[in-house]
């Protein structure tokens, strides 16, 4: 079949509309039609060039939402119309990794994925040409059309918008899930959170959810402090604006009664800046403090720090996917959506059309968007 | 009163032996006689001069055992003629560390104990002239009686022998609660150790206790194979005698049946290099492995890595006395080593009398002991 798509030509160049070959699923595959899929820093990460593993020419895009159309052979999990979220992180169950029940990153199909490629080695989708498009993530959302193998698919309930819910398929997951499954957050607890961006202001709703007291956010422009509180944030620290260090102002600011230590519980990275990680870990507490690394880091940037602040009880850890099974978990995040718990729509500052996907990459190097959604 | 000690009179020099000085007990203190003590690195690399807060003169010694001899004002749960363990990390059961449940790191006499004082800011020790001499981490077990608060005392049971359970102070409990408080190593887990010395062979005999399925120790020295392999190691490495790097040849080790990725599910660093730490990092598995620091880095020395090693599921963490709360849980360990569950007897290889110190260092930097314990 033919189906329209944001094609990334080469690495640095605007993405290109236009129409392309779509191979039907094979063996274990699905074909889903797109309805919605946001614009994430990741994308761009790729199409800049700035991933050395980027591949070209690709289709972008892994935060989507969308309809099954038709299943391969073997599928059994799934049927068309099947309201899905495509999961660039699967859950196949069987493999060491899911079977281990410690961790989210499944390994069934991850080395063809890191290469562009279905599950059998080859692409689905061709330019008009025959040049084979590589997959990207093995979500390809940037596309009316795509292909993914059925244990990257989470079957979702029918009645949830797909705009909203396609940002489920990564910022939500990402934000709420490092809160609730990587650094497992207790009630009462005192958290910071550097960067907030459409991540950190996730990971500051999942902090509500979590029942913590104090949610401080760390973030260089004041312009994000309004929505930050709106979503729960109850200190707000600008870098920029205060005497002495960020670590020493968390550490001031959650000093309380007898604890003359200070530090917070919980902290989490959503810059990506290696030096922010540091602060991020540095600024957690004596003895229990858990510093989460969410952000994606330049290639070859290295985190560092003196080993005695894990030595007197700091653990570092980071999130990929925010620690969620997709398919067991994405389904109950549309759950809690679609009930109120969390707040997806403040987040959606513009809708696109695929045509005009290009502004949606402007308006986030501008910072006007917290999320741009193409609507298909 | 007067007593004989080991004096750290100026970094750098040998102990100067003498008669010094000792105050009784002022209030919530406790005169220890001590019966045996070990020779750690620790004193080492204060005697030495490379521990930028050491502090001169001063009476070393942190890993002992004893017996009370007389109590201050307001000691309750403590009388002359208890056998007691000091603790360099106090157990006081008030502060917020304490009552957190989630950290060994008592806070109460920290500032104190960091200075070299008793926590009212004082001295007990001086030198014949009236020179005041410095605590060691709230020890000085190099002194054939010492003060120390009661809350840095553990009870022990009368029939446990002090020149062996005196290695219980430091070393043992450094080494098994790494695997037992700090990594919550499970049975069938597989570990890597770096660095054979005597942290690392305890850390060995705590992942047999923990039921590890494999064991790899790591060191430059084959000569440390055969203790390590008496106390439950099951693999050896020599990075100095295979092609390619440790990690590889850890991951290599692991794979097993469908798992391809390998890695150990535990990592320990016993060695104090930063780069091992890496190495004992990077060598962990993907998804959940776990690494955690032991040894003390020289000062200003920076542990780093890609911060995408932590992204894929790896945790970074570090120990202090093993996360072992001293006045719980020492005399369990004491227990473990009369029940035979732990060994400690072949890890003490050489018994100095206090006027032999200096020759328990110099074994020390000869790679000739694995502890050293004066006896008084």
């Amino acid at each position: 079949m033919r189906t329209r798509a944001a094609v990334a030509l080469e690495a640095g160049k605007p993405l290109e509309i236009m129409e392309v070959e779509l191979e039907g699923p094979r063996k274990g595959e699905v074909l889903v039609e797109i309805k919605a899929t946001g614009i994430c820093h990741t994308d761009e990460f790729t199409r800049s060039g700035d991933d050395p593993e980027g591949l070209f020419p690709s289709i972008l895009g892994h935060e989507g939402a969308g309809v099954v159309l038709e299943v391969g052979e073997g599928v059994t999990t799934l049927k068309p119309g099947d309201h899905v979220i495509p999961l660039y992180t699967p859950e196949c169950r069987e493999c060491p990794s899911c079977r281990s029940g410690k961790t989210n990153l499944c390994t069934a199909i991850r080395n063809t994925q890191g290469q562009g490629l279905m599950p059998d080695g080859t692409t689905r989708f061709k330019m008009l040409d025959g040049t084979p498009i590589y997959h990207y993530m093995g979500c390809s959302t940037f596309a009316n059309h795509t292909v993914m193998p059925e244990i990257a698919l989470a079957k979702v309930r029918e009645d949830a918008p797909f705009e909203k819910i396609c940002y489920i398929g990564c910022g939500v997951t990402t934000g709420i899930g490092a809160v609730i499954n990587t650094a497992g957050v207790e009630i009462g607890s005192t958290a910071a959170v550097f960067g907030l961006g459409g991540i950190g202001l996730n990971v500051i709703q999942g902090l509500r959810m979590a029942g913590a007291d104090m949610i401080i956010g760390v973030d260089l422009n004041d312009d994000k402090e309004e929505m930050a509180r709106k979503f729960g944030m109850t200190h707000f620290v600008n870098p920029s604006k205060i005497e002495g260090s960020v670590v020493q102002e968390i550490v001031n600011l959650t000093k309380k009664g007898d604890d003359v230590i200070g530090g917070v519980d919980y902290s989490f990275d959503a810059t990506g800046n290696v030096k922010v990680m540091r602060d991020a870990l540095e600024c957690s507490h004596r003895g229990w403090g858990v510093s989460v690394i969410i952000g994606v880091a330049p290639a070859g940037a290295e985190i560092s720090t003196r080993p005695f602040q894990l030595v007197t009880g700091r653990v570092w850890k980071g999130t990929a996917f925010g620690g969620a099974k997709g398919r067991t978990d994405v389904p109950k995040f549309v759950d809690w959506y679609m009930d109120g718990k969390i707040e997806i729509d403040p987040m959606i500052t513009h809708e696109l059309t695929l045509d005009e996907i290009n502004e949606g990459f402007e308006l986030m190097h501008a910072g006007k968007s917290i999320r741009a959604v193409v609507k298909f």
